[in-house]
């Protein structure tokens, strides 16, 4: 548990009621004047209860610097919508049935439509970045712009590289290979845009405010925390109840998702056992055996794979908790010192989720 | 043909080697410092020989309000990059297993991949936006970016339209009906966009320029000029020969596709030979049969509902020769009278190939 989880707790909650509030506003406009149905289904993903971590980082990492919320709610609200056209074309390419509880959107509706949900969602984000000129001026929302841009990219090549293992068969992946792809696919726009955003839009005014090396410090934070992340989400999606954790049991070896763990065991295992993981991870979804499935995860958890998966995390946590107090900077006794403090804990909260 | 042949064929030849060199280039800086067999296949479809419509009214606009082509040459690039990304995603959602001559991305590398270019294709075309700063501005790049983000949101929301009627079976529709999906699916990105950033681009500076009336204007001239488009579009595609066309004969027809024809066919033809273009037109592509497929063109040739088409363009065309005049001013004898020419001419080749 994160060392102060209701101070956590209340962030995530505050930032996604307010970036919900903001969306569901923005889809009214858009259904008021434009072809209404087609926005109903861009409000889909949004308004199933998600964690809100992105824009909890972005408005908190806006107000550490010295901000207020309102210079990084847009900001916020982009990010969450990018987001979610993200995960509905990311469902498609990863034949996803199931998502936040219900029906995955190609599941439901069928891939042409979700494609086409899929882009409208990602256009309406860039409508909200548009306007952000009204609130912090024309220099910072472009330098947004630009942050978005660099984001989208990084995760389209990350997935690229995840795909074209997938259509290759390849299964002969070091932990950097992995962690490359993490890199971009996951890091950029779950924690290091955010941040960077977040304190663009809250920094002070003035030319040359935050500086590329604030920024670049970010890119070195975000990473080491964001590969912690994905790391550990990945564990408990192999360890985890399937209640408790809202996803199915071991849903990425059903997917056959290349994790550490799964790399590990892959790299470390006997001849016999390898050729029949690999059997298990090279058949089609609905064509694979649960009994072998279960095999697998057991036989995991013998080879010490999740163990490897869990010390690689903790080892990205604590480097990321080693640039923090760099990177954000001394605590102070401000108004803003909640939001620092929250960064921190999120900190901690994906360290402790390891153990 | 046009009443200048040469010079249309000139200036889209011309528009389209100068934004080919641009996406080679950028390509190439893309593949330099990211992933890059992603950026082999985001080249694939711009690097196919398309017609350079687009860019060459974006350019031509550009040149006809007294500017020049640097001033517009990113924009033009960016609008062929965001119409490929487009194509990319259509063809997923239409089905469509051929394009320019060859088998379209996702029929080759699979959906997830061809999802993926489709969105990185995008992204890249933002990515060119933000560079324009550098060539016309802060002010007038947000402008462009405002248009981009207005043409993106009309193109999503016509193809919601079209997968709607798609998904409902939805085959009552009136001329009006099928005018309001083609003026958000494609008037705004075949036409008024390029128009509208053009004369953005190219205008003198200073603030308000263009006006507002001004690119109002725009909207009404690339309306009645894209229907046009349209329109001649779908009639060549039901009357013109597999070779001389370069697409499959009456393949809207195997596609179920709205087209004015089929609409007012279905309208007015009797129940019996209405029931049976309905059967032919809800049963899936693979399972249509040929000869069905062939009675169905001749039996609307016969019912008029070609020739409702043609005069239906004609309208549409002339009404948009009229607003040209005045919208795009005299002609002038400088340099852009060519570019000015041009544009009419482009308006007379639309007209001209109805007949």
């Amino acid at each position: 548990m994160a060392h102060d989880e209701r101070l956590v707790a209340r962030v995530l909650a505050d930032a996604r009621d307010l970036v919900r509030g903001e969306i569901a506003e923005l889809v009214l406009r858009r259904r008021a004047t434009g072809y209404g149905p087609l926005y109903d289904l861009v409000a889909d993903y949004p308004l199933r209860e998600g964690k809100g971590l992105r824009p909890a980082i972005c408005l908190s990492a806006a107000i550490a610097a010295g901000g207020r919320t309102e210079q990084a709610l847009g900001s916020a609200t982009a990010l969450e919508l990018l987001h979610n056209g993200f995960l509905v074309h990311d469902d498609i390419e990863d034949a996803s049935t199931f998502r936040r509880g219900r029906a995955t959107l190609f599941a439901d509706r069928g891939v042409p439509v979700a494609i086409n949900v899929g882009d409208a969602t990602n256009i309406l984000s860039v409508g909200v970045l548009l306007e952000n000129v009204s609130t912090v001026g024309v220099r910072k929302a472009l330098l947004v712009l630009r942050e978005f841009e660099r984001m989208a990219r990084e995760s389209v090549e990350g997935q690229a590289i995840e795909l074209d293992w997938i259509a290759a068969g390849t299964f002969d992946l070091e932990d950097r290979d992995y962690v490359r792809m993490v890199y971009k696919k996951t890091c950029w726009y779950t924690v290091i845009a955010p941040l960077r955003i977040g304190v663009i839009c809250g920094s002070p005014p003035g030319e040359g405010r935050p500086t590329e090396d604030e920024l670049l410090d970010l890119v070195a934070l975000g990473f080491h925390a964001g590969v912690a992340f994905q790391i550990t989400d990945d564990v408990l999606n192999l360890v985890a109840d399937e209640g408790a954790y809202g996803k199915e049991s071991a849903g990425d070896l059903w997917e056959g998702k290349r994790t550490v763990m799964l790399l590990h065991f892959l790299r470390t295992v006997g001849a016999a056992d390898r050729e029949r993981a690999l059997r298990l991870l090279t058949v089609a979804r609905p064509d694979k055996d649960a009994g072998e499935v279960a095999w697998l995860a057991a036989a995991m958890e013998r080879e010490g794979s999740i163990d490897h998966g869990r010390a690689l995390a903790q080892r990205y946590s604590r480097k990321a908790l080693e640039l923090e107090s760099r990177v954000l900077g001394p605590s102070r006794d401000d108004d803003s010192a909640d939001y620092r403090h929250f960064l921190r804990e999120m900190l901690h909260y994906v360290i402790d989720r390891t153990l």
